[in-house]
Formats: structure tokens, C-alpha cells, sequence
């Protein structure tokens, strides 16, 4: 008996918000300030206009551009038609946004000129979907963003919102070769919220700067938290220094997600402070943090999640693990196990697959339904993620399953084989591999970097292994160099190691999946 | 799209704290102190129990007993077949116990013998419904509760958990002259759950002593919140001062549901000091209580509510209104407005009816078909409460619609009028009631009791209320006496002041429904 009268929503947050916080400020964004009334009259307008338009369930809309209120009011107004909204990763080339609007197909487009016209307008140029309507979100008149929104009729529509038709889509990982659109509800977004505002201690009273780019999940779901608590979004459209300290002083932002490379670029940035940026606030649970008295530390929001599953799941929040893997507890919105190749759950300290199971699980990719066999299956949710439950119930994260090497019927995963060569005090830095073995399926090889004048033999450090993890984990092969190749985002470059040392020979194919 | 890999329930969150928070107390109660990882070893044995005893989806189970862990297992069992649990009222006669028996008709009654024996004895006897078994709880052996969960089998079995179905049964107000079981289900303890742990700032460090009685709404969602987030549900089996001051003492309680009233006699009670009361914190947003130093404020939990949406949904911590009503503001998981008659939306500042719509509200009432048509009509929840949308967005609860008086055309509600008097600064105390009106329906009659050495005519004081409310609503008749007559929970004893003073006509019946 779950029926209209259980119906829960962002549309029907937003209302709640127009009757009980009229006044409060819900965005700040380019110079436009919205109160919760004023938010909800123009989702209003926008649903009315978009359906106008001929979007109806199921259909996509676009947003390409940058950190915008506007991604807010189509989220909303998307969901009270049952279509979908993606935030496109406006830092991808022309060549890879054309291939998310011919993956999509989106109905309507909302793009923006200022510094990503070039390749958003060369990917609308090579697409070959062409969407009904393209909006100029930085233009004004007839074709503009603005004007499609408020040439909608202003008189609310009859519609029952279902929460748990797809809402958000958020492209991600490329598995199979391609990035892929992971479907969101809106009961998911919903929940996480819950999750974000007890952990982040949000209010009506919070005014959170958004500057980490909303096509990430991260940032969308601290966004859509301080929506759903009724406190103020103030955006600004990418990371920024002097745009971030402006909005800071000028808007009296006492939140944000700010890693503390970021925070400490910005305090380098202020050292003379000729901004005021006091009214940050860190957060109380996290005193250690309170020297730099100016940023929410990211650990805070630290854990095991992914956009598949909306966000964060483990978090430090909920208990942080004495073992290795420190990605905290399970949160109260899901249920996390650890499966091994069959479907079976491996007891504490065994490594296998992450899967999940709860409210925030996504929808499925768009378009992928063979895909979507193998992610969901038996009622859980595979993250292809490998992980481990240690003694005292925490999580730890291993690494992506795309990286395990095959040796006969075992499985070793190099992040525990090198974790185990790093507590060498010989050791620098290091990477493992697989290399093909006509017996074994694979062998385990390590590429090692030496610490300046330490010496140390291959024997010695496969002997170190042997004594620490279990035998078919050891290295079989040992090379040594003088670095280890790591890709921007500060992690092993396997591909280049495998091309480098030999690798291959990977379960599910020669060469490794990223 | 909505399926298994979405799927969260009670029993879903028991089977994650055994993972992640395995050695975490869930519960201390009668000496017995349960880990979280025995709690989930307990509830798989009771429900292969009640499954093996018949018990299926649909079916009722009737906690006939005081605060006790076995309320939670009951709960969480139940929950897997499908299955509800009601708490039973105590403190009600023989007869209303026997009434409840036969209206619920439960397959499984566990009853306890200290204390509140003899009425439920006496109930068990004379109701004409025979349970399938009746289970003691304070015995061992055969036939006892304790016995019936050990011998269930400790294989978990395969089962799909629904948890929008009603899990839970709660008798309420007696609408129509009889108590109605509101049914309400995991999901709408869920929702409700992870707003009451924010609110409280909760943790799986809490202990929070439950000793208000859990067939209240109230008193359930503090425990429930707390089983959720992986805390310690400490239980003492009712209100007892010396009950109260040794479970705090001897389990470090550092948290309670305490009403001021009981904190002042527990303070009393300890005037010596030989009990170590000061574990029991206050909540750190209520700095002005900090001067009690024991106890949890019942000013953290006040707000609008009823039994039939799962307990408070407008709350103080949400925003305290600065008009009459300050009963707060939404929290995140409702929507709340104010309908006319006709069912249409009033705007703010007229008073109306307090309708709901969201997962918290009830699944309707069990067996009352005709009366659950009446509370859910296009699918918003009928409060029968009144009530009014203040100018800041806050909401003020007026009082149970029953009361209302009926002049002409026009609702009058007696707290209005009353406030409206009691502004008067000659006036002490007074009550508002109608009386018969052959042209009208019925007049506004207000019985005023004046303070001391003051003096002021009837027409004076029709006169202050021609002023200040709708003319209408003024009293037309004005009579004094020396004290208003009230009910042991302190309201005004309409009934009493009917029956002195000439009331009846009301709208639905010559006397008002309380």
C-alpha cells in the first residue's frame, strides 16, 4: 500500500521549502539570487516549458556547462516529468563530449560560451545526434537559457513525480572501453542527503560555496544536501582562486568542500589577506584541522563509494578502522559485503569484490543493458571494486578488480602485494604486475625503486613476502628501477609498467582494464 | 526500476551491524547484554520461529509486556515474514486490553507477568480471540519467550523483505469511540530514524536509556533511531526513579528521553548524591539547560506530530516560529499544508486542517477501511488536527479538529479564542466552548476566570476580542468562575466544561470527540 500519499520528491522538498522558508536564500550564482519561493516558481515555468518542449519520461537533458544554479532548477523540473539531467564533464576534449551527446541523445541542450565554447561547439558541430533545442546559458532573448525558462507557463500542472524513475546521470569510469552513464533516482539523491546533512552538520543556516565541479558525484550530492536542509548553494563555476575568495567575503560562505591542497593554494593566495574569509568555518569533529581555521577538511567526507552507487557508502565518519585500508564504517543507508568470484560472501580479512545492496544503488547505466546484467545480479550491486572487511568491522578499499593478476586459481591484487614491499625499510616506492605464465596463467612481478644508498636483493625482499603474505602472492620476479611511473591522479601507471616490464596475460584479456 | 538491489530494511541494517560494528552493545535489558552480531543470531532463530509457528505476511504479534529488547527482535523478525508487532498499551484496563486483543486478533501474544499481570491475564480470559501461542516473558522452559527464540532453527533462510509493508501497529486516538492500530512500516521508521539521529546527534557511542513506555510514538522512534545508527539501546521496563538512577549509573547512560517534569524528581530523588548521575549529557544545541547537567532536554524533541505519520515531522530544531503556535518548521522527509473543508490549500495565517504526505505517513489503520478513506484522500494524510502556516513559515497547532465550534458558516477553534482572552491582563485562565444556537448552529460561549483584584465586565472583554480576532470568533456570551476545570495532562476538561456550562450542538454530534 505505498501510494501518493508516501510520494517524496526534490520537487516536493521544494515546495515544502516555498511554505516553510520562503525567505531563505537557495542560490547565489553569477550575480542571481533566488529565495526558495523564487526557485520554486521558476521550476515551475521550466517544467512547463520543458514538457512543452516534448520532454517527457525518459528523455535526457544535457548541461553542458559549468557549476550553475541552473543545474538544480533542471534537476528538479526534469524529475517532475520523469526525464533525466546529466552534468557533462565540461573538461573532456570536443572528440569525447560528442560521444556523450551521441551516447545520451538528449532531447534539449543547455551549453555555455565562456571557456568551453570551443570544444562544447565543435562536439554539437561532429554529433551526430542533434537535440530538439540547444539553450545558451550565458546569452540573454529568444534561444537563451533564461528566456526558455521564463516564457514557461507560471500555473502548476497536475503530475504525480515517481522518485524512483532515473533523475541524474553522471558519466563514469569507461569499462568496456567507454564511459558510461551511471542513472540516479531521485530517492537516491534523497537518502544520501539524509546521510551528508547529519555527517556534514548542515542547516537552513549553512551557505556552502560550490566550487568542486558538479559532474562529479561528490560534489553534486553536498549540493543537493544543502538543498534538501533548505540552506544556501553559492556557486561559482570552476575552482578558482580569486572567484573562491570573492564569494567568500562577498556572500559570507561558512562551508565547503575544499581539499587541503586547494585550502592551503588559497591561504598562499590571501597570505596578505585582503580577503576576508573568516566566515568558513571547519567542522567540530575534526579539531586537528582547526590550525587552518578557514576550510571543512575533506576528511570529513573520506570513505569507500562511487558514482554508481551515489557517493560515498563507508565512511570514516561512521568508524575509522585501525587496519590497513582506513575507509571507515558502513553509513545507515546501505548494506556492503564482500563476495568472492561466485557470489559467495567471504568472511573478515579476505579480499573480494565490494558489492552493495540499498536505497542508493543506481538505476543502471543509460543504455548498457548487458552492462547492467553483470553490475546487478542476484539482487547486488558488483562496484568491480575489490575490498576487503577487516577484524574490527571497517572497510578496506583495494583497489579497481581490473587490476588483479591471475596466478593458477588464485587471486592477488598488487595493492597488497606492494603495501607488503613498501614495509620494507629498504623500499621507495614500487609497483606489481602480471606477466604471462604458460603454467600459471600469470606470474607476480615487481618493478622496485631503492631509497638513495639502501641496497637490498631481489631474494631478500621476495624472502621479506614469503614471511609477510601468503606464498602465491610473493613476487616471482623482481626488477629494479630508478622510479615508478604514476599518472596524474598520483597513481601506478600500470599500462605503462605492463609495456615497460612485460605485463599481460590479465584475466578478461591481454591487457588490464582502467 | 525499483527492485531487490534497492532494497534496505530493518533486518538489512541488523545484518550490517554485524559486520561492521560486530562487538557494539545493541542492547541491555533484564541483565541480558546482547552484541549486535547476537542480536542478529537471536532474530534469525525468532523468525524462523513465527514462521515455523504460522506466522506470515499480514499476521499480527502482540507484545503484551513493558520495555524490553524483545520489542526490537519482535520488530525485526516480523518485519522478514512480512509480518507486524504491536506494543500493547499497558496501562489500560482488563477491557481495553481485551479490546485491543480482539480487534488485532494476533497469531502470537508474549505477555508479562510482573507488574501488569492481572490485567492481561483477565484480558487474555475474557477476549473472545484465542492466540495460535501465547509466550511468557518472564519465565524460562517451555512456553516461555526466551525458550521460543532459542529453539528456532539458526540457518537464515532465503526471503525477500518488503519493507513498505506495515510492520509496526500502534494504538492512537480513539476517533469514532474506539483506539485504532496505525500501521506504519520500515520504511517510515527508516526516514524517520536518520532525521531523529541528526536532531540528536546520535552515534553508535550513544547509550540512551529507553524508560518512556515504547508503545508511545515518541519514546519508539528514539529507539528505533538509536538501533539504527548502531548504538546502545539501554531499557528499563517503565518510569521508576530507582530503576532509572541504576541503569544510568551502572551502564554509563549517556543519553535520555527525559521529560522535565521526571529530570526535576530524578535530581530530587539523588539530592544525596549516591548515585553517579553524570554520564547523561545535554544536548550541546540547548546551552540554556546546561545548568540541569543530566539531562536531555525535551525541547530538542518538540514539535508537531501524531502517531499516524511516525511520530514528529514540523520540529523546533528545524526553526522556532516567533508567532503563537512554536511548533517549528518541517524537517526533511515531509510535506505539511493547511487545507480547507473542501480540501483546498489555505494560505498562511488561516487556520485549517493539518494534512501530510510523504514516507512517513501511516499505512493506514488496521481493519478500518471506511475510516482509512477518510484519512487519505487524494493522496494527502487528514491530520484531523488544526492548524495554521505563520508569516515566517513556522507552524502553530491548534488542536485536534474534533473541538472546533461551528457559528453560521464559520469554523471557530477555542485555542484561538482562549489565547486571544488570555491577553487580556485581567484575565487568569479561561475555556472556550459552543453552545446551542437554533439560527447559528451554535454561539461562542467563553467561561473566564479573572485574577486576583481584578476586576473587568463581559462586554469589556468582548470587546478586547472584537479588536483583535474576526468577529465571529468573539465570545457572545462571557461567564465567570473561580477555575477552569482540566484533565490530569493539563489541557482544558471540555467535556466537564460542556456539561457545567450548557455546550453541545457541535458540528458531527450534540457533544465534541476528544
Amino acid at each position: 500500500m505505498s501510494n501518493l500519499v508516501h510520494s517524496f520528491s526534490l520537487d516536493a522538498i521544494l515546495e515544502e521549502h516555498r511554505r516553510s522558508r520562503p525567505e531563505n536564500v537557495a542560490s547565489i550564482c553569477e550575480g542571481q539570487i533566488l529565495t526558495y519561493a523564487q526557485l520554486a516558481d521558476r521550476v515551475i515555468r521550466l517544467a512547463n516549458a520543458l514538457e512543452d518542449a516534448g520532454v517527457g519520461k525518459g528523455d535526457r537533458v544535457l548541461w553542458a556547462g559549468q557549476n550553475h544554479s541552473g543545474i538544480l532548477e533542471c534537476l528538479i523540473a526534469a524529475g517532475k516529468l520523469g526525464a533525466m539531467v546529466c552534468p557533462l564533464n565540461w573538461r573532456q576534449t570536443a572528440e569525447e563530449i560528442a560521444f556523450v551527446i551521441d551516447d545520451l541523445q538528449p532531447k534539449i541542450i543547455i551549453w555555455q560560451e565562456r571557456e568551453i565554447g570551443d570544444p562544447v561547439k565543435a562536439a554539437l558541430a561532429s554529433a551526430k545526434h542533434r537535440a530538439a533545442q540547444t539553450l545558451a546559458l550565458d546569452a540573454q532573448g529568444a534561444g537563451s537559457y533564461e528566456h526558455f525558462v521564463t516564457t514557461g507557463a507560471q500555473q502548476e500542472r497536475e503530475r504525480v513525480v515517481d522518485a524512483n524513475l532515473p533523475a541524474l546521470v553522471i558519466y563514469t569510469a569507461a569499462f568496456e572501453g567507454r564511459p558510461n552513464g551511471a542513472m540516479l533516482s531521485q530517492t537516491a539523491i534523497m537518502w544520501q542527503d539524509l546521510e551528508i546533512i547529519d555527517i556534514q552538520q548542515m542547516s537552513c543556516e549553512t551557505r556552502f560555496l560550490q566550487c568542486g565541479p558538479l559532474f562529479h558525484i561528490g560534489s553534486f550530492q553536498v549540493f543537493m544536501a544543502i538543498f534538501h536542509i533548505g540552506g544556501t548553494n553559492v556557486f561559482v563555476r570552476r575552482w578558482d582562486t580569486q572567484l573562491v575568495a570573492e564569494a567568500i567575503q562577498e556572500h559570507r560562505c561558512n562551508r565547503a568542500f575544499i581539499f587541503i591542497q586547494t585550502a592551503q593554494e588559497l591561504a598562499k593566495f590571501n597570505a596578505d589577506g585582503r580577503y576576508d574569509l573568516k566566515s568558513v568555518c571547519t567542522a567540530s569533529f575534526c579539531p586537528e584541522w582547526d590550525a587552518m581555521a578557514t576550510i571543512i577538511p575533506e576528511r570529513s567526507m573520506f570513505g569507500y563509494g562511487q558514482t554508481e552507487v551515489t557517493g560515498l557508502l563507508a565512511w570514516t565518519y561512521y568508524g575509522l578502522g585501525k587496519a590497513l585500508g582506513r575507509f571507515g564504517k558502513t553509513g545507515p543507508i546501505a548494506q556492503i559485503r564482500i563476495f568472492d568470484d561466485q557470489g559467495n560472501e567471504l568472511p573478515q580479512g579476505e579480499t573480494g569484490e565490494i558489492v552493495v545492496r540499498g536505497p542508493t544503488v543506481m538505476q543502471g547505466y543509460w543504455n548498457r543493458p548487458e552492462l547492467n546484467a553483470q553490475r546487478h545480479r542476484n539482487g547486488w550491486h558488483r562496484t568491480n571494486d575489490l575490498g576487503r572487511r577487516e577484524a574490527d568491522g571497517s572497510l578496506s578499499f583495494i583497489g579497481p578488480k581490473a587490476l588483479m593478476i591471475k596466478t593458477g586459481v588464485e587471486n592477488v591484487y598488487p595493492a597488497e602485494v606492494e603495501a607488503c614491499l613498501r614495509s620494507h625499510p629498504a623500499v621507495a616506492d614500487c609497483g606489481v604486475i602480471g606477466v604471462p605464465d604458460e603454467k600459471w596463467v600469470q606470474s607476480v612481478k615487481a618493478i622496485v625503486c631503492l631509497k638513495p644508498d639502501q641496497q637490498v636483493s631481489a631474494d631478500d625482499l621476495i624472502n621479506h613476502c614469503r614471511e609477510r603474505i601468503a606464498s602465491y602472492k610473493k613476487p616471482r620476479f623482481i626488477e629494479f628501477a630508478d622510479s615508478i611511473p604514476r599518472l596524474p591522479s598520483g597513481g601506478v601507471d600500470y599500462a605503462l609498467l605492463d609495456k615497460n616490464y612485460g605485463g599481460g596475460g590479465y584475466p578478461g584479456g591481454s591487457t588490464r582494464q582502467h
